[in-house]
């Protein structure tokens, strides 16, 4: 690994409050990798060799049905590790993962973190903290799931991409679009159909370009609400001495 | 608190590693309590002033959307806790949550779990391992709602239940069909709708007793999947010294 990279590390959250020592432990097992799109990190149903922490790129984890057929339960963007609940307790994948933009990727052996957990609390108070993002993030999802229609879904979907963006109704959609329908839980054709329903709500597609016309008529229909789909920043562990 | 409760709870998993002088300042201050069906225990969108743990009883969570209508994102069984992960990173509740089985409930002041999880690095173990299970059990709830038809979602969740019960076929629904439908993400009408699908499968159903009188072929429609429906045992996490 090189300095500039060790430097790096050092900053992400989940490292960022360890003892150099466990932190030493952790990175020097590991293997900071490039991995080109495509590329299958591991399978459902495997047991966990490493604990991965995306440093750039993008991953899908992805359910398989015994048909075969396939769910994207989760985009991950930057900074982020996954999978710390199969890890730490030493129980199978339950999803796949696969890269789906080029991707930089730390890989801590598994046996490493279970070692460096018995001997540094802050590691725990932070993978706490990484897991209780990720768990409320589920449930977020849940909560969309269960409780909007898809054309619903896609509209807040575009709404949240706008205000993270801050363009003013400007969207560039961030991934294909049989991907994002597969995040939302629908077909591709069922996609298609819910961005022609979104047209009279003023929403103009010109291929991955997305232009939100008329805001207001948008959010009136689409009911965002910050408990669904504002994403959360990194968490901290409130421990008070 | 009774001599006979301090000792029930010691077993409680989340409770059973902790030195005896954490296990004192968490339960000082806590409640234990039993409540009706339908008390609210909290509702979405408040910050968290306790740490619950489900002794006896049922617990449904629910997300409430801007135009009131309800979804049910999970139904707790004992002994749960619940909301690990709001408690540790004061966050606001995603959910509400709802007695729906009349419970006893030890309700423990955020602040004491704060102060102690500063303390006594096994209480971070043991909360580490309660999230895992919590976040595993999302993910297998999100498989669940974007891998299946409803009719496939209610016949794995009957399967499962048999299973539970190992009675052979015999299956006592647990809640009442409203609640059923609704953590299952559907209206009680299409509940029916289903039902009426499965009838074709070996379902027959008289009120709340359900016999599945051919569960090949029940499977084989469903197709029923480990890695979706099976629930998790106790987790622990794996620490090597």
């Amino acid at each position: 690994m090189q300095p500039e990279d060790y430097e790096k590390l050092r900053d992400v959250t989940l490292f960022s409050e360890l003892s150099e020592e466990t932190f030493g432990a952790l990175t020097k097992g590991a293997f900071l990798q490039r991995f080109p799109s495509q590329t299958v990190l591991f399978n459902q149903g495997d047991l966990p060799d490493f604990l991965y922490v995306l440093l750039e790129g993008g991953v899908q984890f992805t359910g398989t049905a015994p048909d075969q057929r396939e769910a994207v339960v989760e985009i991950l963007k930057p900074i982020d590790a996954f999978m710390p609940a199969a890890v730490l307790t030493n129980t199978s994948y339950l999803v796949s993962a696969k890269v789906v933009h080029p991707a930089r990727i730390l890989m801590v052996p598994a046996a490493a973190v279970q070692h460096a957990i018995a001997h540094d609390a802050n590691l725990s108070l932070a993978m706490l903290a990484s897991l209780s993002r990720q768990y409320r993030a589920l449930l977020r999802q849940v909560k969309d799931l269960k409780l909007r229609t898809s054309t619903q879904r896609l509209g807040c979907y575009l709404l949240a991409l706008a205000a993270e963006s801050g363009s003013n109704g400007q969207v560039e959609l961030p991934h294909d679009k049989r991907l994002i329908a597969a995040r939302l839980g629908m077909t591709p054709e069922s996609l298609s159909r819910a961005f022609s329903s979104l047209r009279t709500m003023g929403v103009e597609v010109r291929g991955h370009r997305i232009r939100l016309t008329d805001v207001s008529k948008l959010r009136q229909y689409c009911r965002p609400d910050r408990l669904i789909d504002s994403s959360e920043p990194e968490l901290k562990v409130v421990s008070a001495a």
